[in-house]
C-alpha cells in the first residue's frame, strides 16, 4: 500500500464545507470522486488536516489517502485535476511514510482573514474578502492582537453552544497587513476551537473600530464572552499546514 | 444638466466587454440599465475612458453621462450597486465640470497583467489570472520592457487584421513585480492599440523563457511582427485611468 499526501486549493464559495455531506455537495466529496475515477475504482477515502466550514476557501488544506496502486505522483496531479471542478485542484502530491497522518501529523495551521475597507463592493476582492465599510486602527488591532499570541483558555472564543471541555489553544503568531484597502489577518496556531479564528478576527476588528478596547480582549481571554459578530466565512481561507 | 464621472470595478468573466452589443450582456449594457433603473427613466447612455474586451476586468474604469435629475453621489453609487449584478459596481462617482469627458480627458491608462507560474491550476488565482507552467526570467523580462518604454511605433504590437494608420504611442512605464508564484506586469500609456499590452507581456513572458532575446523586442519595435501567442484575455485588468 501506498500513501499519499495531497495538497488542495479551493474555492469554497459553492461548496458546503470540507467534510463529506448526504448532498455530496462537499469539496471532499469532489475529491474522493475524482480520485476515484482517476483510479477507475469504487471509492477511495481523503482524511485530511482539518474540516473547513461552509464557504471557507484554502490555499493548502492537507489531505492522505492510501492506495494499493502504483503512483506516479506528476501524474496523478494532473489527472485528478481533469476530473475536479474548476474551484478545486490538487497542487501538489507526494509519497509519504506509513506513519503520516494529515490531520494528526499536523504540528501548526496558518489561516489568513482578509477584509477590505470601502463604502461600496468590490467585485474583484468578493469571492474571498469581506467588506466593512469603515477605517481601522491597525496599530490598536496589532496591539490587541498580541494578546491573543501564546497560550490561553479560548473557551469565550467559540461558536456559542460549543461545549468541548478541553478549551486551551496556542497562538504562536498573529500578524496584521494593510496594503491599499486590504487589510489581511495572518494566524498561526497549533489548533483551532470552532469558529475560534473568525471570532478573535472578529473582536480584533471591533478593536479597530473603537468598540472594545485591549481590556476588552482580556475579558474574554478570561473566560467572559462580548457581544459582536462572528465574522462571515467567505474572509477566511487556510493557507497552510505545517508537519 | 449635472455631469457626473463614474469610477467602475468588474469581473469581466462572464461579460461580452465593456462596449454595449445587441446581446445586451455588456458592462455597458449592466450599468445602462442600472442607471435607468435608479433615475426611473427609459435611458442614460454612458461614455467610457475606452472599451475593454470579451473577458477583461477592471478595477478603475471610468465613464461619464449627463442628467437633468439633482444627483446625491454617494447615494447614487448605493442604489445603483444595488441594481448592479455581483460582478459590477460603481466604486466612486462624483459631478464634473461640463468638459470633462471619460475618455477625451484621459491622460494615461494603467493596466495590470497578471500570471501564475505553477505546473497545477490555482483556483483561488484563476479569476484574474493566467497559469503559466514553467519559472521566467524575471530580470530579463524587466529589461526588456525597458525597450518598451517611451514613444515607439508599435505597429507589430496590434492585433493581426488591424490596420490602424497612426500607430505611435508612448508607454510611460513599465514594472514587473514577482511574488511568490504570481508575476504583475504594470504598464503605463498615454493609450494602447487593440491588444497591445496582452501582446507586450506576451512577447515579455517569450524573453522570460528565453525564446526570444532583446534584440527580438528591437526587431518587433522595428516594426517585424515575431510569432508567438497573445495571452488571454482574462490575466488583463484596466486599473486606472488618469485624468
Amino acid at each position: 500500500m501506498t500513501k499519499i499526501k495531497l495538497t488542495i486549493e479551493y474555492v469554497g464559495t459553492n461548496f458546503c464545507g470540507w467534510q463529506s455531506q448526504p448532498s455530496r455537495n462537499s469539496v471532499q466529496d469532489a475529491v474522493e470522486q475524482a480520485l476515484g475515477k482517476y483510479f477507475d475504482c469504487e471509492f477511495v477515502r481523503v482524511y485530511a488536516a482539518g474540516r473547513t466550514d461552509v464557504g471557507v476557501h484554502a490555499k493548502g488544506q492537507v489531505a492522505h489517502f492510501v492506495t494499493d496502486k502504483d503512483v506516479n505522483c506528476y501524474k496523478l496531479c494532473l489527472g485528478v485535476n481533469l476530473a475536479l471542478p474548476d474551484s478545486v485542484a490538487v497542487t501538489h502530491a507526494e509519497k509519504v511514510p506509513d506513519q503520516f497522518d494529515a490531520r494528526f501529523s499536523a504540528i501548526s495551521k496558518t489561516y489568513c482573514y482578509r477584509v477590505y475597507i470601502s463604502s461600496t463592493r468590490r467585485p474583484l476582492l468578493d469571492t474571498d474578502h469581506v467588506q466593512l465599510y469603515r477605517p481601522l486602527d491597525v496599530d490598536a488591532m496589532r496591539k490587541a492582537s498580541e494578546l491573543l499570541v501564546g497560550t490561553h483558555d479560548f473557551c469565550a472564543f467559540q461558536k456559542t453552544g460549543s461545549n468541548l471541555k478541553g478549551t486551551v489553544r496556542t497562538v504562536n503568531s498573529f500578524d496584521i497587513c494593510q496594503t491599499d484597502d486590504v487589510i489581511v489577518f495572518t494566524v498561526n496556531g497549533n489548533a483551532f476551537l470552532y469558529n475560534q479564528v473568525r471570532i478573535m478576527c472578529g473582536l480584533l476588528v471591533e478593536v479597530g473600530k473603537g468598540k472594545y478596547s485591549l481590556q476588552d480582549v482580556q475579558t474574554m481571554l478570561n473566560g467572559t464572552k462580548l457581544k459582536f459578530r462572528t465574522l462571515p466565512a467567505k474572509g477566511l481561507t487556510l493557507e497552510k499546514v505545517y508537519y
